[in-house]
């Protein structure tokens, strides 16, 4: 099997306690024993969300979960603010969009973040906004975004406030009570670093009341069946779920429970300066501006001259570590640095050191230690 | 872990040679190796349909594969046969509803099996019909229909055949091609003997010429995206999938290719036939016209005076033995034995003789040996 270093965006690389997990016997779905496991695992996420309030589980990756978010609260023509700073925001349009949707763009350039007064500003333009959507960690475009702040204008709103933490859940601060969130979701293949195929979703009351008031043109991702199945005896979801996925889920919950959530965002952070600062000493730019860069993915310029499969094939390749490439307009010109998930100094050491020898095979007049030495500054 | 053997219509009991496979390291899903891997299952699945054209897999349960069928050629107002016989041909119309179809609802007696003739006649009274949803194997009420025949009627309209083969496909005669199938779905933990959690999808060209005609309401399982993402380079999905249940689909494949389709179907016909004769041994009732009974699942009438928890209760909790029960209205009425993926005498020897010693205990005057009797007399 393949051991390149997936240093992504999500995938991220799986602690073997964690695959372990998952080649347990399949049991059955619609049994007591699942239903512990169930109502384990979706206890675990709702402590990791910070809510009072019951999660589910979505067998389908983060875009069923976006998908789900938007259109069990959307009737057709209800007025939407999609905040759009990158490829997901684009996302969360384009699905309010295909559920019939008004959708009012908040643009703001790629690589910054949006503020709460725009969103205030947004909300006083047009009273009807019914929700708004906001991406935490525009994983395009490594920016992170003041959720806390922008949770504090919403609070004087009647809007939904829909949060994808799909890139940040368990690697940067989510407090779902305290930021006055409504819908908030991730995935589990990002900082929850369980394989892919899983998404988690918690609601409000206040969201749950809009849930109830829209006849959903969504059968699978009708979320009152999510809750309904949720409060059975056993509880259960209303589809086979992916029952070897939520044994890995719960298994990497349980990890983040004993590295505990703080120390966890705070190992993230140190990665994401640990990044920064070794991607600048290899003469590199950043993309997003600094301040709002994010703790869980670096956007980094692509050097001039230097082509996507130059630099990322030459990682892959003879290095064996994987980096991500930009989305869309931003292919070929920046690259990414995923740290989320289990990553300490080790590899990011690895990847600095291939990095280096990267770049000086593309003819660029780097100290070879540069990068690593930075690593190793941040850390020290 | 539990070790309960699982006599159930999905999930079944997972070879532990694919339990390993799922539990390798999680690869990118947007690189060369996956594309390889992808192609291979994908290729594997097309063969298993029986069909020439391109397969996708979906992550998701079957349910988010029904959606996906119904979903991408229904737009609003749209004429939808939807063939009723059991629980999952009601799933079909309600997902035909939620996606604005106006449903034609060609309704059997539970237990029975829709007959060409039948769909011959809905066709002739309503020209305007644009698809025809049948389920192949009707998993709640252990019903085998009879899709050749329906394929050589649905020959002579324009309405598309959607068929779903969730239940039976690996385990039931199902020819895509030759049986002119537009659409055909099935799901990863049934007759592949997979773990639940992904599903896959075929469509011909006719099924893809409506959907290019149809301005889908979904956006997950919106199948354009699938579509163009399977013919990228490399060869993706458009969303992240669940690399590590695809590993799990690739092997399971490979074990059919090894066993031999046609020899499995037989080991299918087999199982489903001892299990028939086993039940009448121990005097039990089938519940669907034995004509028409599954070869992947037996439902079984509830003993008058027996309720479900007496007798599947006494089977899990103490035979370690785990059936199903009946859904909906037949709930308490039926229990049903699933014998799909890797069954073979072994367990139904299990099976029979524990439910024989559970209807002993429960006041029945049964001979003990009965059961196991009839399953040895019709594998010898």
């Amino acid at each position: 099997m393949d051991e390149t270093l997936l240093m992504l965006p999500g995938p991220t690389n799986v602690a073997p306690r964690v695959l372990n997990a998952i080649a347990k016997n399949v049991v059955n779905h619609r049994s007591a024993i699942f239903g512990e496991i169930y109502t384990e695992t979706t206890e675990l996420m709702s402590k990791l969300f910070k809510t009072e309030n019951n999660s589910y589980l979505i067998t389908g990756s983060g875009t069923a979960a976006m998908e789900a978010a938007i259109a069990n609260v959307t009737a057709k023509d209800d007025e939407i603010l999609n905040v759009i700073g990158g490829k997901f925001g684009e996302r969360l349009r384009d699905i309010t969009k295909a559920h019939g949707g008004k959708v009012n763009e908040l643009n703001i350039e790629w690589g910054t973040a949006v503020t709460a007064q725009q969103i205030k500003d947004a909300l006083d333009e047009n009273e009807n906004i019914k929700a708004v959507s906001v991406v935490h960690n525009e994983t395009s475009t490594g920016v992170a975004t003041d959720i806390k702040a922008i949770g504090k204008v919403m609070d004087n709103y009647d809007a939904l406030y829909i949060v994808d933490t799909v890139s940040s859940l368990g690697g940067d601060y989510v407090d779902v009570d305290k930021y006055k969130i409504d819908i908030c979701f991730t995935g589990s293949q990002k900082c929850l670093a369980a394989p892919p195929g899983m998404a988690a979703i918690t609601l409000s009351d206040d969201a749950w009341k809009v849930v109830d008031s829209v006849d959903s043109n969504t059968y699978y991702l009708d979320l009152k069946k999510y809750r309904k199945s949720g409060a059975g005896t056993p509880p259960e979801t209303p589809y086979t779920p992916s029952v070897t996925l939520i044994y890995g889920i719960y298994e990497a919950l349980k990890m983040i429970e004993e590295e505990g959530l703080d120390k966890r965002i705070v190992r993230h952070e140190t990665a994401a300066k640990a990044t920064r600062e070794a991607a600048k000493a290899l003469g590199l730019e950043l993309f997003p501006q600094e301040e709002v860069s994010s703790t869980t993915v670096t956007a980094i310029k692509m050097p001039k001259g230097v082509s996507d499969s130059d630099l990322r094939g030459t990682m892959r390749n003879d290095y064996k570590v994987e980096l991500a490439g930009g989305q869309d307009h931003l292919k070929g010109n920046i690259f990414r640095i995923g740290h989320m998930g289990n990553i300490t100094y080790k590899q990011l050491a690895i990847t600095f050191s291939s990095l280096a020898m990267t770049l000086k095979r593309l003819g660029f007049d780097v100290d070879l230690g540069a990068g690593v030495c930075a690593v190793n500054d941040t850390y020290m």
